[in-house]
């Protein structure tokens, strides 16, 4: 009796799924989760350890999951990795992390001039990015879910006010990914490193700039320290959404009950972790300016801006015309679909926003 | 050995809850939910469908939520009262329709020049919003969690182009809530009025203008045939959103894993629902123009909008002297919260979306 109740309710739960259910629903399983993430790291780590403690709480600990930081079990980024070997059964980073697997991962995070948070949750969850991903990720027996998102991240620090594209030439500049590439073809010494060695290469001159997360993240890396001149929009990075990225296979053998967990948990993340940085980063860049002097800029010179623009176009025409034939169609659709979903953005919420800025003061 | 692994992996479930819980745990539960929309209501009917569907999936038939339309139990608007007699155990509409219980309520939802969806969850999860918001709804017995965003709504749809705050002198318009007080302040003939008698009233003369939601639903409303100039950013609702209000007791009396299930299903549903919006409010706009010939505004007059604000800001002023205690600290802290999270929209966001608007040109 007890086990027919408790089937009959699960939507979705078809006859044949049913017949293997049971004997799984009473178990207890434990997952280990690997993540590319410093333990405690504000904002992303703590996302993952409290996604893990969704998913264990809401499966009444059925579905346990156990998080290891980067390098606990395997270096940040050889995260998926470990999942596919066996070693792990999830992964908690970014889909761009893996772009020397596919360069069309770089979509399912953001990309430059690309798609807001909002944006991009619209193309995965009604406009049939989720299936390209999906597509993507079954070359290596994976699945990805967004829980998470940073919003609009900050654009670097700088020694000097940037009076246009001059001033960024040949400066060793720390920004990773496309965004990256956009600096470089810009006339930028654009240069990768670890977070924990930023700091150190700021101080010593070894970098002239850095790119990180935004306030909330780069007043702990103490950056405001070695450099007074912070632009807090930026526009190779109009969000950056995290991944989990599970092991396909073992998620369907899953009950239907814990594979709804698993996926709605990443869906309230990813509504967590944006409330998270946009409570957070507002607090963290008034100290930055208050308590530390740093000055503050919106928005990078116009010609920075057009070029930058003109590079990521460039890049993506280069994406569209891949060898690799997923990388193309994820590419195309991804364009089509930001040239719908941006006009909502544009014709909707940016005149609000301007307007309250115009008109609404509380101060 | 069942029940003890079932409840150690149950995060936050105290020894006490333990003692409780084993015997619920096994049992299925079903409940109630009342709705104040129209069933298969673009967006937000098919958000209170699927939300009791995700509960009643996750929670293995556990809790298994039977969801009943607007009027098929009871009115829409008594959807709040149902859950407070005990005729149901759930009641999914929007905090505002309570506004005669707690002007405190309108906060909840939204209100002109206020909170856009990422701004009001960052406020209601870390800046202490929700706990405000428990607060109010301990009066009545009952525990409010946000589960869906229309994003910032359109602002309505008019004869003839605005030319200014003349224009609406003593129109009749059909606009709710504190937004309906800040456009009767401007000097329109504020109307309230059930979504199924706009057409015929638009149509009649009886309305000259009409403000609803957004394209997704007011092209399936058919505004289009009857009045020719669309505003599509409205200043008095930045965002409205809904909610899943439940009967406090026999929510804390679930086992944990059921109480957590129903508040992540809620936040996962925050963001799908926004994402339905966002990619359908695009398509529909098209139509209207394509299609129906409609022109299309995306911000009204300054001097409307220069008015509306000082007309918010009395209203709000208005609130803070309220004879209830609870209202007046609402509003405070709303306003304080607003002028912070406000920060990150204005000085990160918006620069980027200006700039991707100005550069980034996809045609």
């Amino acid at each position: 009796m007890e086990r027919r109740t408790f089937l009959a309710g699960a939507a979705g739960a078809t006859a044949a799924v049913g017949l293997a259910a049971p004997a799984l629903a009473q178990e207890r399983t434990t997952w280990r989760m690997v993540t590319t993430w410093p333990r405690g790291f504000p904002g992303l780590g703590v996302g993952a350890q409290r996604l893990a403690d969704r998913i264990t709480a809401m499966s009444g600990g059925r579905l346990t999951i156990e998080v290891f930081a980067g390098g606990e079990m395997v270096p940040p980024l050889q995260a998926f990795d470990a999942v596919i070997e066996g070693s792990a059964e999830m992964s908690h980073g970014a889909a761009y992390y893996w772009q020397n697997k596919s360069q069309a991962t770089n979509f399912f995070t953001g990309v430059p001039f690309g798609m807001t948070s909002r944006e991009l949750a619209a193309w995965l969850r009604y406009m049939g990015g989720q299936e390209l991903w999906d597509e993507v990720y079954d070359q290596f027996g994976m699945k990805g879910f967004i829980n998470g998102d940073t919003g609009v991240q900050a654009g670097g620090w700088f020694a000097n006010e940037l009076q246009g594209l001059e001033d960024i030439q040949g400066i060793n500049f720390r920004t990773p990914g496309l965004g990256g590439q956009v600096w470089s073809r810009l006339g930028a010494n654009v240069v990768n490193m670890p977070a924990g060695e930023l700091f150190a290469a700021l101080q010593s001159g070894a970098l002239d700039a850095v790119e990180f997360v935004g306030p909330y993240n780069d007043l702990a890396l103490g950056f405001h320290q070695v450099r007074s001149h912070y632009y807090t929009s930026s526009f190779i990075e109009p969000g950056a959404a995290t991944e989990l990225a599970v092991d396909r296979a073992k998620l369907e053998a899953l009950p239907d009950d814990l594979q709804q967990i698993v996926e709605i948990a990443c869906q309230a993340e990813y509504d967590q972790v944006a409330s998270d940085f946009y409570a957070n980063d507002p607090p963290a860049l008034r100290r930055l300016v208050d308590e530390h002097g740093v000055t503050v800029h919106s928005t990078f010179p116009d010609d920075i801006l057009e070029a930058g623009a003109a590079a990521a176009r460039d890049i993506f025409e280069e994406l569209r015309a891949s060898n690799d034939e997923l990388t193309r169609r994820v590419t195309e659709h991804f364009l089509e679909s930001l040239s719908q979903v941006r006009t909502r953005t544009e014709q909707t919420d940016a005149p609000f926003v301007a307007a309250r800025e115009r008109f609404f003061d509380l101060s």
